[in-house]
Parts: structure tokens; C-alpha cells; sequence
């Protein structure tokens, strides 16, 4: 097993397909929580995701309740975010480890954030900078949680 | 300084936009070498780069001659491709690298690849998988680098 990918109330269908192809290249769980966005099935999920889409070990949670009611995260997650100044790179992952990224919009929700303030992590950013495109950041951070633990990681 | 991205012949703008914001996000340089398979001014481009892009650190230039005229790479370049072993965290990044991607169809020229073998890297990837998309890894690669030289970047 590697790691869990958990977007919560993503909005960007082109987003959630290339972050699909990302965890079939990372060997991770995909966690999407819904409301979402778009149709799940929608071709530009599919496109973003190439033929990876049936590759993937998704699961769909019909709401954040859901989610909590059937992952155990007590001591194993962490939650990126613009409002800590922890770099992700700072983080201990270990393998089983969920990830958790919010909306493109929103972020993930404030009280979520508040609950499990000691596992908040950010992307490091120039002053000149306020946001990454959301792909972008879930691969930054799911390929630090593998570096840490290259030694495990079942390559081609 | 920061580090500089260099794409070779890149052809999907919305691939370019967010590398483009990625950019101004973690203060680098990004060159692009035509031919390019858009118009730089295109809205796509700027839509994926959102407002980011006219704070961008932006490089154009006719050909690979060109940039190889203007830049020298001899010590401090790396070349991602899927057709070496070496994982990317395994690279000694410094300030001021030249980090290279091919376009998303056809990846780095084989003989610039072949000319600078000891300086290529990979993102590892699971045997399901063979490719990510070109921003993501840009990112994954990028990030890493800042990692490594963290006590000198320039955070907001």
C-alpha cells in the first residue's frame, strides 16, 4: 500500500483527471469527497486522465462524514494549506498516510484545518506568488511523501 | 536566483499557464524554446497562468541553438526523461540549475539527452503507470530542488 490522495469538494474536471493519472503513476489511493464540481464520469476527467482512469483505485465519499466514518486519520494525516507556515517537506510520511487537498476555490475547510492544526502543511512561496494550480500541488507533495519512503516504492 | 525551467518545444498552453504561475510561485526562471505548438499569447495560456503570468521571469527563444548560445549549462543542467533510472531527489540541485522538459508528445531530443547522459533524471513511477502530465512533473522536479537549497529561498 502506498499513500491516500483525499480531495475534498474539488471543482476542475482537467484537475481531478490529471491527479487521477498521478496516483496510478504513484501507486496511490484517489479520496474524492463529495460536493463535486463536475460529473465524475464526464469525458474531461477521462481526457485529463488518459487511460489511467480505469487503472485507479478511486473512491467516492458522498460527504466529509462519510469519509471520517470509514478512514481512521487520528495520527496519519495531513492537510495542505496557504495558513501554516510548515513546509510539507517537513512532514514525517509514512506509508498509508492520507494527503488531504480542498477545492481549488475554497481550500479545505476551516474547521477540518482548526481540528488537526499540528498536521497543517504548506508549498513554500515567493512573496510574488499566492496559489499553485491544484495537480501541480498534490504531485509536489505526494512525491516528497514517496522520496521519504523510496526504499518501499514498487516501481516499474 | 532561483532555478531555471527550461521546456523544449512544448505544445499544450494550459501545460505552459500553470508552469508559467508555478514559476512566479517558486521565484524561477522559465525558458521556452520554439518551435512551440501555440501562440504565447494565446488565452489558454494565460487563463492556466491566471494573473500570474505578467510577473512571470519569462525567456523565449527561436531555437535550441539559441538558448545554448546564451546559456551556459555545462556543470549545472538536468534533463528529465522517462529512459534513465536515476530518481530526481538523487540530483544535487544548486541555485541557479537549468532544469530541462521535453514536449508532452516526444520528451527531450535524444541527442541532447545522449550528449548530457550523466545529468538525466526521472520521476519514478509505478508499473501501472508511464507518464505524467508535464506540469505535474515540472513541479515534482522544481519543488525538490527548492527543497534541497530551502535556507536560501525567498519565501512571501
Amino acid at each position: 500500500m502506498s499513500f491516500n490522495l483525499v480531495l475534498v469538494n474539488p471543482q476542475i474536471p482537467n484537475n481531478t483527471g490529471a491527479i487521477g493519472r498521478l496516483c496510478v503513476n504513484a501507486g496511490a489511493t484517489l479520496h474524492l469527497i463529495k460536493p463535486i464540481g463536475f460529473d465524475i464520469d464526464e469525458k474531461a476527467v477521462r481526457r485529463a486522465g488518459l487511460d489511467y482512469w480505469d487503472k485507479l483505485d478511486l473512491k467516492v465519499w458522498e460527504n466529509i462524514e462519510e469519509f471520517f466514518e470509514h478512514n481512521d486519520i487520528t495520527c496519519n494525516a495531513y492537510f495542505a494549506t496557504t495558513k501554516t507556515d510548515r513546509p510539507y517537506f517537513d512532514a514525517d510520511f509514512k506509508e498509508g498516510d492520507y494527503i488531504f487537498f480542498g477545492s481549488e476555490t475554497k481550500g479545505i475547510p476551516e474547521d477540518i484545518l482548526n481540528k488537526y492544526k499540528s498536521q497543517n502543511i504548506t508549498i513554500p512561496m515567493t512573496k510574488e506568488g499566492r496559489s499553485l494550480n491544484l495537480a501541480i500541488s498534490t504531485g509536489i507533495v505526494l512525491y516528497d511523501a514517496i522520496r521519504q519512503n523510496y526504499s518501499t516504492f514498487e516501481e516499474a
